[in-house]
């Protein structure tokens, strides 16, 4: 099941959007039907729907629902709403604004542009997965016969988008083609979209993996386990800095203490060339709650506060390789994004 | 109250040790009567005494408690068992050691061996406290009085040792010297140290704090917002390589990155010079429940393994000072604790 999808009735029956509630995954599958803006968004602010590129269809299907459910004029309160649910993620306002282009050409226009979003996705996870293939068979070509052991975080599979993914997008192709040796998924607190999805879809795949606290990544890549990192992203600066789950800078430093490949992989609609570099992007913090509060137990004394940046900020400089559904672009060896196609 | 002492009782009542178990903190404050070793290495085992020093204290404790309720046969086999019962940190076979070399003259003279340990304990926090502070006087003599934000993994205070600690045993002595601007404590997965005994000690002590989820740490840390990290250890090679909980490594390579200090605290007693470099002490794995299971709850498919490494090596490079209760050592400077003193 896709993790986000339009779901066309009939007249005089409304349309709407379906979304897997991926904070009840693994244990429960739950379809959430989305009908209203409103719900959208609160589905997007507690994470039933997360990852960049599912972020970019939801901002474009949700420009939709805005338009079918009421005028022109509630349609741009809502969508500008909308666009704002999520601060860091990229995705989520060129979605939106992908779409807001044939806003004046009415409904029927913007439902079409917005399943061209989701079909242009899934396409791109199709060729994220051919050239991040390659670019492992070219950084690692001795390796990749023998297999690969390859450590992600977060969720960047088919949960992540439409279909397919991005980083583990990327994994799932070299477990198609047997060069597989094992994951290491770290579980990625707070939330542990590691643990719960990354796990979740190796295993419906029949994918060899383990999962680690975050915290043992750097020394498992340190003792010579790890031939290769692949990650996501939600926001790519013009210079290749790139902003993703909190924890993705951490084992970038643990890749380059080790020496291995450190391959972000990303959707050409994440690279945001309005943003010079890292340090312009802003990073959502999500309160104390959510690191202290874990099913329903509270873990420190109620004097404590946390502080929960929920993504960080990787320098180009860690970067071997950003891998998108146009291109390679190499930022260790001083490509840029910016750079012409 | 002491994270563990040894309760005199008239004869012919048995003594016995009392353990606050940390297992329950910082909910409940539980304290067991541990009367047999076979109980004292259950409470290791499950953690609810931890802690470089706390667990030389134990063993040393353990070894008093055997020869009291047995013959000299069964206290010799049962001594054996508690030396074993953790295998990465140095303490626990040091603190049997030592009072070993009593045990031909009886359980009189072992118990006052232990007590000479417990107290040393004591002693030897309040000289680390000292050369700690000293230590971040000299290498931050700007901040310290504008006051100093340190960050801490996994909890090396007055829980981890008698009284006093560690690293969070300096941190304290920052704080009653008022030059303490705030601590950020990861929270350390899998088992919440940080989270839970560390915040718990500083909020007892009123002290300013924040966790962090444990991938956030190398983030905050490169965004300037660290003047040193402290760190304990559970093994000291002779080389200066140094075994701590999971994560400590990671910590270290953000340090490296920040270029701040990065300090180790520990006893005298933790430093192996029979070990002659890192790659030599045996990390324990904790297997997967620890990891996938969180206040009952699993988060990761019934097919989902587990890495799950309880501690992890700092290389000596990445360690400005090790402060002992005797010297302070500069391993980044070529400086050695096989050294003479």
């Amino acid at each position: 099941m896709r993790a986000i999808d339009w779901v066309s009735e009939s007249a005089p029956n409304p349309s709407w959007i379906r979304l897997l509630d991926q904070t009840r995954l693994p244990n429960d599958e739950i379809v959430l039907e989305i009908r209203t803006v409103d719900q959208l968004i609160d589905a997007i602010s507690r994470l039933a729907v997360r990852g960049a590129p599912a972020l970019g269809v939801a901002g474009a299907m949700g420009a939709a629902l805005a338009l079918q459910n009421g005028s022109a004029e509630t349609a741009t309160e809502e969508i500008a709403r909308l666009r704002e649910a999520r601060p860091t993620a990229v995705n989520l306002a060129w979605g939106v604004d992908r779409v807001m282009r044939s806003f004046d050409q009415g409904f029927d226009a913007v439902l079409t542009e917005a399943i061209a979003v989701r079909d242009e996705d899934i396409l791109g996870s199709q060729r994220m997965a051919e050239k991040g293939y390659n670019l492992l068979a070219e950084l690692l070509p001795e390796k990749i016969n023998e297999g690969l052991t390859l450590m992600t975080i977060c969720n960047t599979g088919s949960l992540a988008a439409v279909e397919g993914g991005t980083a583990l997008g990327v994994i799932a192709e070299v477990f198609r083609r047997g060069d597989l040796t094992n994951v290491i998924a770290c579980e990625t607190r707070p939330l542990f979209q590691g643990a719960r999805l990354t796990a979740w879809e190796l295993a419906k795949m029949g994918a060899p993996h383990q999962t680690v606290v975050d915290s043992a990544a750097n020394f498992i890549t340190s003792q010579g386990g790890i031939d290769a990192i692949l990650v996501g992203a939600d926001r790519i600066a013009a210079n290749g800095d790139s902003a993703n789950k909190i924890g993705t800078f951490s084992i970038a430093l643990g890749a380059q203490y080790a020496g291995i490949p450190f391959i972000v992989v990303a959707p050409e609609s994440t690279i945001d060339v309005e943003t010079a570099s890292g340090d312009l992007i802003t990073i959502e913090d999500r309160g104390t709650d959510e690191v202290v509060t874990i099913n329903g137990k509270r873990m420190s004394p109620a004097e404590t506060t946390s502080l929960n940046p929920a993504f960080d900020v990787t320098p180009a400089a860690l970067i071997t390789g950003i891998v998108t559904d146009a291109r390679v672009i190499r930022p260790a060896l001083g490509q840029q994004p910016a750079d012409a196609l």
